[in-house]
Order: C-alpha cells, then structure tokens, then sequence
C-alpha cells in the first residue's frame, strides 16, 4: 500500500481528500497535517467545534472514522519519513512555501495554484494529457528534488479541457468561447459565497478565474516537446459567473474547429473518447470521460454532476453554431469538487502509481 | 387622455401593464379583458380566489384599486370603439387569432411573438430603433387595417439590443455571442418554472429562445430600407438558461467590432448613448438608457435590475478579449418584466402617441 | 413473488414507487395504470415529452430500466386478475372512485387520503401501530371486499407520529404543539410550489394539512379496542408553512408528557424505539426508527433527510422546556417522498405480507 | 438639529443606520467611527476594496452620498463632545466596552445585547413599553453618567413582543409558544450565513436566540414598579430556526390567554392597536403597528417584510387552537434590519427626544 499523507485535513478539500481515499485499494491515508491551530490534537478533536461539540464535517459522505483518532500534524512541520505521497488541500500562500519542502523528499499532488504556471509544472489529468507527467522527470533533476509537484488544474478547467479534448484531436480547435454558472463550493468556506449575496442573485466576477480556466486549458492540451510544453494554438476566452447552486459547474462552450465539425460526429469523438488506454484500470476512473444525454434540457448540475460517481464530465445541447466558422456549441457540467479536486487529485495519483512515478 | 383597454388583464405580464399605467400622465385604462372564465366579472373578482378568498396578484407593487370595479370582458369579443390603444399579454396562439381583430380597428401594442417575425412588423424599441415605425403604415395599408400591431421584443432581446446598439453606432459589429443566466418571471406562472426543478439547479434549456433572440436582434438593429427592413449583418449566437433568479435577465456578451474598441471608448459609448432625442420627454423612459457599473462584481440581478425603476440596462466587466479580432466582453443586467415587457410596451406606446401613431 | 400493479405509474409518486420495488426481494410490479392519456402505450412513451424527446422522470435515481416496455393500462380500467396488491399515487378525487373498484378483489395501499379517515380503515406505520391491521379484516367483511384499502398517513403527520409514539409509551403524552417547514416536493408537480412564489420566502399555508396532521396524529397512536381505533387523548395543533427546500420536512416539536421526562430519557426512549419487533426483517425497514443527533446544529433537511435511505427519522435539539408542565422540545427531520410516501407505503405491504394480510 | 454619531458605520447594521437617517427632520449625522482598520480614512476610502476598487455597500438603498467624504474615528477614541446622541451598532464584545465610556456623556442608543438584561437599563418599542424609559433616569443616576444606554431588542423579539401587546392588554397572556422562520440577514455578514449551508436547507438553531427572546418579551411586556421592571409572569418557549430567505423573520406563534379570546376579537385587538398616542408624530413610526391580512397565504417574508417601510408588523392566519385553554395561533412577519435594528433605533431616538430624554 502506498502511504499517503493529507495536508490541509481539516478544511473542505482536505475531508474530501479523506473521503476520496477511504477503503482505497492501493492507497493508505497514514499522516494528517494542517495549521498550527489544530496541531497536536486526534483528528476528531481538531475537527469538534468546542463550544457547541458540533463536527465540523463538511461533506455530504459521512464522516471517515479510520482516521478520526489519528494525530493531525502541523503542517510546516510535517515530517515525510513515514510516506509516498503527499496529497495537498492548501491556499496558494501557504502551498507556496510548504509544497517544496515535502516534494524536496515525496511526490506532491496539490490542487493549489501555487505552481501551475510553471514551466516544469505538468498540470495532469488523466486520459488528457497522461504524457506531460514525463515532465515530471525535468522537474525533480532542474529542482534537485526527490519527489516533485503536480497541481490539479482549477474545477473550472476540468471540464472544458475533458470536452475540447476529443473535439482537438478529431476536429482541431481554433478558438473557445466559454461562459461558466459555477457552484458555490468552488469557493470553499471561509467564508465563501456569502448567502446574502447569492440568494437570488448572480455574481457575475471571480477574481483570477477567467486568466486561470484560458491559459490551464492552453497548456492541458497543449504538447509536450522535449521538456517544454508549447500551449495549444488556439484561444480560449471565458466568463465566469457564480450562480446559487451547491456543487457541479455548467459551462457553455462555443468552440470553433479546424475541420467542419458535424453535431453526430461531436457526440461521436466525445463518446468514443475513453481518456486513451491510460485510465482503464485506475480505481477511480468513470466508465466514460464523457456522458453525452440528447434530452435538451440536460445537463443540469443538481441532476448530472454526480454521474459516474462525480468523476463523469456530462455534455447536453450540442448544436451547431452559424457565426463562427465551424462553430460548435454545447453545454457541460463537470463536479467541482470530485473530479474537479480532491478525487480527481486521487485519480491523478493513482495514474502516476501505475507509471511508477509514485512508489516505495 | 388615450384610452387603453389591458388584454390579458388577470395574469402576471397583464397585471404588470396595470401597474404601469397607474397614474399615467397620457394613458388611462378603460376596458380590462381576459379568458372567457374571467368575464362578465369584476375585476377584483375574477382574480380572487374563490376557496381561499386570496387575491391572486402576483406583481410586488400593491394591487392597482382603481381598476378594482371595472368589469372585465370576454378577450374574444373586445369591443374596441371606446379605446385607442390595446396592449395585450396573450400566449402567442390566442394573440395570433386575436390581435389582428382589434388592429383592424386600433393600435394593439403587444409582448407576443406571433406577429414579430413578419416583414411588415417592426418591434420597437425607443431609442434603439424609433425610425422602424415609419413600417407601420405600410402595415396598416397592407394590411387594410386602421390601427397595427407592434410586438416588444422578447425579454432576453432587449437589454442586448440596447449595449448592442451604441458600440454598432460607434465601431460597427462583427458578430456577438451571448450567453444568458435567465430569471423565472420570463417564464410566468402557469405554471412557469416549478420550484423542485430549479433550486440548488441550472436548466441550460429554454425552447425557442435562442432562436428569438437571434432573429430578433438583427431585426432590431437592421436598416429600413423602403418598406423592407434589411436585418443586421452580423451573427449572433446565444445559450439560453435558467437560473433561480426572481427578476433580471443576466448575459455575458462578447462581440467583435469592424473597427478597435477598447474599453474606455466603449464605456464612453454606452454612458453617451441617449437613446437619440427620440426618449427624451416620454414619462416611462429611462433617464439613461445604460449604466456602466465599474466595480468589478457588478451588474448583479439582484442589485441592478431596477436600476431607474427597471428601465435602465446595466453593464459592467467590460474587458478587452484577444480570441476574436477586435473583441469586447461585458456582463449586461435588464429587467426582464419591467423594460423587457409591460413597462417597455409602455414606452413603445408613450414614443409612438408622441410620434403621432397613436391618438384619437 | 408478490404482483403488484402501480396506479398513477407517471406522476412523481408512482415513479418513486417504481424506484422502491426496483429489484425488491418479495414484489415484482407486473403492471402499471394511470390516466386515460396515457393508457395504451409503453411507459417509455407515456413519459416521453413529445415535442423534446425528453424523459419526464422526477427521481434522483435514474429511470427504472425494467419497467420501460410495460404497457400503461387505463386506471380505470386495470384488471387486478393478475395482480396480489395494488399501489396507488392519486389525487384524492380518483382515489375515491377508483381504489374501492381495486379493493373488491386485492389490496390496496395507498398514498391518496381519501380514506384515511374512515372508521374501518386504519392508517399503518410498521413500528408504530401494527395492531391496528385488525381492523382491515372488520373492513373487507363490512365492505364485502376481497381486498382492502390501507392509506398510508399524511408526509408530515409520519415523522411526528413516530417520534411521539416512544415518548407517549414511556412517559404518556398530554398535548402536542408542532410548526413544520416542509419541502416542495410534498405539494407534488402540478404544478407544485411555483419557483417565483417561494425562492426568498416562506408561504404559511398549506390547505388541509394542519387538520391532517392533527387528526392523524390522534389516529394513529390511538388505542384499537373491539373493531374502533379510539384516537389518543392528548391534542395536536399545528401551523404547517413551506420552505425552499427539495426533500425532507423538518418539525419544530413541544410535547407536554404525563410523567416528567427529562432530557437524557427521552433521548434513551427515542433510541431504544425498535419499531416493536414487528418491523425487524423487513426489507425497507430502516436500522433505526429514530436517529438521535446531539449535534445542536442538527437535524437538517439536506444533511439528514437521507439517513438510512430516507427510512430513518432523525431528531436533535432535544431540551427541556419550561412553560408546559413536563413541556419537552425537539425537532425532527423525515423524507417526506420517503418514508413518508412511496418507500413507507411499500414497507407497510412488506408488514402485511409477512402477517399474512396480503399474498396469493 | 440632535447631531448623531454612528459607531460600526462600515458594517450592515451601521449602514442601515445611516440609511435610517438620511434626511431625517430632527437627526443630523455628524461624526462616523468604526474599528482601528478604519480609523483615520474618508468614510467611501473605508468601504471601498482595495483590490477590485468596489464599494462594500450592503443595504439595497443607495449608499449615502452626504457622508460619504466624512472622516471615519476610532470608535475606541470617538469624541463625544459635537454630539448628542450615539448610535451604536457593534458587536457585544466591544459593545461592552465602548458603550459605558459613551454613555458617561451622552445616550447611547445601542443593537447590541451587551447591556440587555441590566436591570437598570430598559429595552425599548416605541408604542410597546414607552413608560419603561423612566427607568433612564434611575440608570445615570446609579451609574454616576450623563447620557444612558437603551437598547433595541432583538430582532425576533420586536415583532413577537408588538403583537403580543394588544392581546396582553386586552385578554391577559397566560403562555407563549414561537417558532421562527428567521432571514439570513439577522446574522450579518461576518461571515454570517454561508451559502453552502443554507441552499436548500434549513439551519435549527441559532446560539443564544431562543434564551433572548424568552427573556426579552418577559422584561419588554413587564410592569416598571417604583425602578424595578417586574417581568412579564407568563412564559415563553422559542425554537429559533434559520431558513433561505434574505430578509424579513416570520414566527408562528401559539398564545393561550387568560380571557377567552376569539378570532375578531383578536384580529380587532391588533388592527387597533395604535402603540398608544406615544408614536403618533414620530418621523420613523408606522402608520399602523400592525397590519392584519386575511389571506390565508400571507404573512410572507418577501411579500411582507416591506409594508409600511418595514416598520409595521404583518400578522395573519389568526385562527383558534383547541389545545391550550383559550388558545389562539398567528402567523406575523416583521422586517428585523427595519423595525428589528437601525430604524427601529431611531424610532427610539425619535421617541426619547420628543419626551425629553435627549437634546442639546
């Protein structure tokens, strides 16, 4: 069993990070870690509001009583001795400073931002882009580090890179339109979406999103030559708005593609599109990348973001578009925060222990 | 004072016209007409609910009394030789049989698309299109009528046409892609959008709108040639959804100009834009017909849409966009009952009693 | 196997029917009724909206894959030769017409009210009342029925009831005050509670359901003595509101008990409530009647309502009160399309099948 | 002009305050002061984000313009000495603090529960318990200060404490049973209520709540005998429960009183009820305490919250119970960011200047 340890552990991402690894076949949850505050104490206490003795337990799954009595460490002091892989639930500012610590021993895998944008940074998604993690090898020689760091891209990203995916390698892309209504977990809870301000309401501005989902998206599916990875060639332009749903971002995508692109031949590329040979297998792979439903009124993210277990990216309303040439259009909605983070942060691991990149 | 009779008085778009006319300086309703089931009742009868005792009024301004005695009459046998004007909020089948009935004798202003798409129709929008009207005459004498209909756009057209108009004015228009985050009183309530459907829920899907919108607008802001209306020619391509808004039509718009725009200057447009000389005096209209909102989490529907009590369209998160050549992204706010319909009927009406189309 | 048809198959209800007979171990549902509309073609058909092809299925769980090439037969008409029980999802209106018609020769279980207050019919809640099925045997003889109708109670009198019956066994009850927020889902889709009527807001009126409650209450935790239930001794009085909320109907409870009845002992009579040893075995029984949450923060709605599958009743904020003589607040929280529905109704047949009221 | 000074003027409840005062004839805001942060800049430097440059304005009015270039003090060093009343809206923890070192000098009229439950400090409703501000006087004299603090009672207590008072006058109360309904804005914005928890759900328990409001109605309907307020001798018991609603608290309300009490009776109480002559001529007071509506739909909070400038108290389902000895059962709806906080302060204000209790 791979040894892992989860930083961040008593936040939102940190407890799905737990759930996402209960009773894991391959993986083992044996090092908890978060801020100073909670250090020291078994995981239950950090977690126990004391003047109420509610459980702060923020997922709908129930609690993960395996590791309820395991002592949370403090983070800027966690020693990595005892495990394989770090799995990382941290705001920018602190993965900034305390990633490189753990990976300078142990593999890394965050879904901070922290180091997404580097250039010996391969932001992984399995069946996407399995063949950046060669990177991977540049990094730990460049940093001198035994392990290495790989972030998760943004829940944002996720979705639409699984979908232009098959259409960029059946059709070619020249150009993304993408407006997003996200769901309020995206924003976690301290304090997040405020619910004076959403309850009939949009906010129609995410600080930092639209920059992040247009260049992620570039660099998943651009190539990886040599040890650079030259971003696709074609634009992406997005809105992204909060919307007052829970959980499951809709995105609405007009894509223009190289070669004409027909409505069948879409549902085709994206129902034939397996994520390549290289997810078959992983314990926390979706029997499809993509779920195509033809009811026009679907995808809808209270009815959809749990297909498959939260790890299906679903796609509904595709059509063609008459403005742009070869224009495309269609509606997804993709878990934020399964496939969009702690699970597909498992899933991402899960690959690299397959490849050998993670191991004893 | 013109004389008005309300079609459709009982339900909620009828219900809205009442209240924009209440106290109006020019108008004056006069007849009041529903269903068969409504007529030969009191008004205030035909909208109390016989089990409950409730009156059914769904607008948040309180009930309109002075129309509480009137008698209302049977839709399909409106007499129209006491009136000068009929609006009417009819579903599109009965506005198709009946509108022209009372056009052959009067102006009928209406919110139904039955007739928007014909070629001797113009929709209207002060301010945006005032010189459209001059088809009117060409209706009425096609058409052997002595009044004409009119429809107001649909809701969603509305406040883009208008952020539309001035950049078209001003840098000329390429195409625009649109995607909307729609309130539920577009969809009215019979039984309009259930309340199981759409919390914690997006639904990506409103039949025939995108279409409506795209013919709409370049109708809108095509060119009267002659007796012809030359639609704009540029694209526009939109998705359409529903959110769980009460009031307010968001959409995130992107369109490329022929010639560059940044920013300032399109703000610049939009601020100057005064909706020609031609609004100017009209009791319902707007004081300006945009408002730009520079802080960056605005337009927001909760806080914008009654902006100028609802008649003003409000722009924020104008921003430059570097995928389609002279690009412009923004985030527009309208108010889908007020501008978007009865009290934007209203003004059509107020324009056109000025212009000389109406009056007795 | 047991043969069960389900009536009103295309309604919300009968979906959910469908859902809990789904691969049931004891019933197979060998057919399926409901309006004249419907009647004559596949299921799949009868939900399917012409004009978008969409499926009308109103459950979170998928679509029952088994019974999609059933024929829909008319209610009226439903032969019951082929058939040991029948469900049904009616309004009350058909339910009284039709549900005698099926009771002549099979069982029948029922959702609707419109027999629920009839002398001979008892209202049944395994674990709380099961004696109280003598009386279907006074029933068929006085009816000269083969069968018999059993309604199960009123979504909001369940939980009450359940979560009254181990306070009233151990300490005696002397009266009941209860306010309910309940969920859409209990006013159904047709059209139900309207988004615009309750998105920011509460609606304090839920026709008929206060006295339903009330006088269901009595019923069910009343005494059977000879062939008449004798409604328990103590009041009930209610105000039932709604809330936006989807699933699950949360009660604000103060009982004033005979026997003084401290904190720590209610929470032990709640917790040792087996449901007697009559519900042990069945295979929708829930572990536990009642889960009790010391959380103070619990229970709620969207966190609880699922707890033991939507079987289990769960309760917190358990506090003595001090303007009742021995006065005892709680509030509790019930699936009301659950337990209280479709899923309780068929764990009362899984009851009578066992004691042998129902079977071939 | 009484020149005020508002402390906690950049958080909701301060800018309620300042919106309450806007153009008010008799108060004039003169000084503003908030926390350190704050100190020391211009009042639109301390509510604007320094990052997006938006303005954080959280009331629906418009901000105030006319304080907007008015410096901001330390509200731990506020200066006294240009004015003659201080409006305080803080938490209790500084309330604490502050508030004493105010009071030396001149009235404090405070939204914080820090000086509640002194026994020389009485809570005020204008038109409720007007004579309890004799007991001011006892105050300065027994604590050696020149002003006073009074302050407003909780928000859930105002509309209970309102309609209990005309049937209290009139039939005697012998007990009280509430359960609330409460709007999200009654827990700020610090983070107040999140999102997450909120959607589709209902929160039930708000900490400290359910004691305020027992102990607030006792001490706002007791008798002031010589300095003493001998509190109300009938009980109250509360469950307090927070629901998605912005704004507005709805409570169902039980009330068994001494004299029998029936339905017109208790409707003729309430609509007489004028809050004695003692209101009449306040700038702020409604024209009627409480408005009674017979729909049996309403109150409700988004259709009700705003009646009469959300100062009224909207009450309806006024229905006989049969459980408690002369019982009877109420719905009401009262605005607790009007009534309930800044404006019901002022309201105070008003009252204690016309009787001579502030002033230069």
């Amino acid at each position: 069993m791979i040894r892992a340890a989860v930083v961040g552990a008593t936040g939102i991402v940190g407890q799905q990070f737990l759930v996402a690894l209960k009773e894991h076949p391959w993986i083992r949850v044996n090092a908890l870690a978060a801020s100073e505050r909670s250090a020291g104490q078994t995981y239950r206490n950090a977690i126990t509001d004391r003047s109420s003795g509610a459980l702060r337990w923020f997922c709908d799954e129930p609690p993960v009583e395996e590791v309820m009595d395991m002592p949370v460490a403090n983070a800027a002091a966690l020693s990595t001795g005892e495990v394989d892989i770090v799995f990382t639930a941290m705001e920018s500012g602190p993965a900034k400073m305390l990633e490189p610590k753990y990976a300078a021993k142990v593999p890394v895998i965050s879904t901070a931002s922290a180091f997404r944008y580097d250039k010996d940074v391969p932001i992984l998604i399995p069946g996407v882009n399995a063949d950046h993690a060669r990177l991977l090898e540049t990094q730990r020689v460049r940093r001198g580090w035994q392990g290495f760091i790989t972030p998760t891209p943004n829940c944002t990203t996720c979705g639409l890179a699984i979908t232009l995916k098959p259409l960029n390698e059946v059709f070619g892309i020249n150009s993304v339109v993408m407006t997003s209504l996200q769901a309020m977990s995206g924003a976690g809870r301290s304090p997040g979406v405020i619910g004076l301000d959403i309850l009939d309401n949009v906010i129609p501005y995410i600080p930092g999103e639209e920059e992040k989902v247009e260049t992620e998206t570039q660099k998943l599916l651009g190539q990886l030559q040599g040890d650079v990875i030259q971003a696709a060639p074609f634009g992406v332009t997005c809105t992204c708005t909060r919307v007052a749903v829970l959980e499951g971002h809709t995105e609405a995508v007009l894509v223009a593609t190289r070669k004409p692109c027909d409505v069948s031949s879409a549902i085709k590329a994206m129902r034939e599109f397996a994520g390549g040979d290289d997810i078959s297998g992983l314990p926390s792979a979706p029997q499809q990348m993509i779920v195509v439903n033809e009811d026009p009124f679907r995808p809808q993210p209270r009815l959809d973001r749990d297909n498959d277990g939260g790890m299906a990216t679903t796609v509904g309303r595709i059509r063609p578009d008459h403005v742009l040439e070869n224009g495309l259009k269609y509606v997804l909605v993709s878990h934020n925060t399964k496939m969009g983070a702690a699970r597909g942060a498992v899933l991402v691991a899960e690959m690299l222990i397959r490849d050998g990149y993670i191991g004893k």
